[in-house]
């Protein structure tokens, strides 16, 4: 089964089913770039040592751009779960439009938290997962790929608000109708918020990172992940922005409702 | 500790190390492909609904050269670990080259066996670990790319034989050179087998099938990949075709030696 199926798209156990499944991605590219020094001059802007002509970001914006620009003919951002982190550079698909219904909200695609991932991942999870600090400048093309993918996965993940919150938003529309026109943030957030839910995602990383860091053959050797960094990651980064797109995109819910 | 440092790189512990490494990369990409169907539109030429201009390959062949010009900008094929599959598309890297002393020989190019690897992956890998036969058409774009980060990562693998077989020439070089001067391909083959560490591969491969192909929160949840599969997938084609390289590589290796 496959998440975007129209009919269980809104669906919020197939929704949840499919967090689950990016988890593991998500440990799996944390994993890779844990083999990797933090590299930060693959985030710094106009870095002398990579030569761009008319660039003004980064080497990693360069390259995500240049990725972006091939995803976006493979038909990568006509999906209602892709978000480019450069919307004005991408291109037409070369494969047939997919006529897949509208399941959100018209303004979807202008909720977009790429720029505020891209940094949390470069200033708050890059330090926490690569081992060393340092350069290792001859690893910047590979550093780059990984972080490629990793920001891609994590950009999923956090938009994915928007089908919670549009199935949350299905499943009670006299609710958050009332709580939208009241413009009460607090209230949207409180309803939003499952705890229990919360806490269970939590737990299952703990287990996770316990299985999937450790060569299962030789668990003496170097551990890639802590369960303690995975958890932090989760439960300072991924989780609350998660729920602040879940917000913008409820308050916001109404302007399709005419 | 990176594999490619210069001093280590021929360092035969160093160099199975990284293959164990690899290991969980290949397994990682096939779980993820696992999730999808088969999709052998991607993978046919001139597939008529796939419209791309001034190209004769398929689906998966115009995407995987798109991400190669992308990466060959980022040095990717600057690295003696790296094997593009459009050798004759790719284009100059924007990052100052890296200074690598050349450890392999001089040929080390020419020995590229990526048409078969792409071959063998979709005739004999895809069918085994992609569950449900079928099209899919909505999803050819995240079916390619996933397939692009296979098969990149089992080049790398197969072709890491050139490394292998460079460390078993330096260590006994009258031994091969007697038996490439005999043109013994037997006799090489021989002495480049090992089979006790053939063995350990793949015991590790079982138990590793075990661990990432299941959930570990819930151990009833559908299996991913299995063992078997895992295995005669590395003792069919990834290990031979290894030991291919490996061979090919020595029968030239007197090339570098006037």
């Amino acid at each position: 089964m496959n998440f975007l199926e129209p009919s269980t798209v809104l669906d919020l156990q197939n929704i949840r089913d499919e967090l689950v499944k990016m988890e593991d991605t998500i440990i799996f590219d944390f994993i890779e770039r844990s083999h990797f020094a933090r590299c930060s001059g693959v985030y710094q802007a106009n870095n002398a040592e990579v030569d761009i002509p008319n660039f003004d970001g980064s080497f990693l914006d360069w390259s995500l751009m240049q990725i972006e620009i091939v995803h976006s003919q493979l038909r990568r951002f006509e999906s209602p779960d892709q978000t480019p982190f450069f919307p004005n550079h991408i291109l037409k698909p070369i494969l047939p439009s997919i006529n897949y219904p509208k399941v959100l909200a018209s303004y979807d695609a202008e909720i977009n938290y790429n720029t505020k991932i891209k940094n949390l991942y470069i200033d708050h999870i890059v330090p926490m997962i690569a081992k060393r600090s340092g350069e290792q400048k001859e690893q910047m093309g590979s550093v780059t790929m990984i972080d490629i993918e990793t920001l891609q996965n994590l950009s999923r993940r956090i938009h994915f608000g928007k089908f919670v919150a549009e199935a949350k938003y299905q499943s009670n529309k006299e609710l958050y109708k009332k709580l939208i026109l009241e413009k009460d943030v607090n209230g949207i957030m409180e309803n939003i918020t499952n705890s229990q839910v919360e806490e269970k995602i939590l737990e299952r990383l703990r287990v996770k990172a316990q299985v999937y860091g450790v060569d299962p053959t030789n668990k003496e050797g170097e551990r890639k992940i802590t369960p303690e960094y995975l958890v932090r990651i989760y439960r300072d980064f991924v989780i609350p922005m998660t729920k602040e797109v879940e917000v913008e995109y409820l308050l916001r819910r109404l302007e399709d409702e005419k």
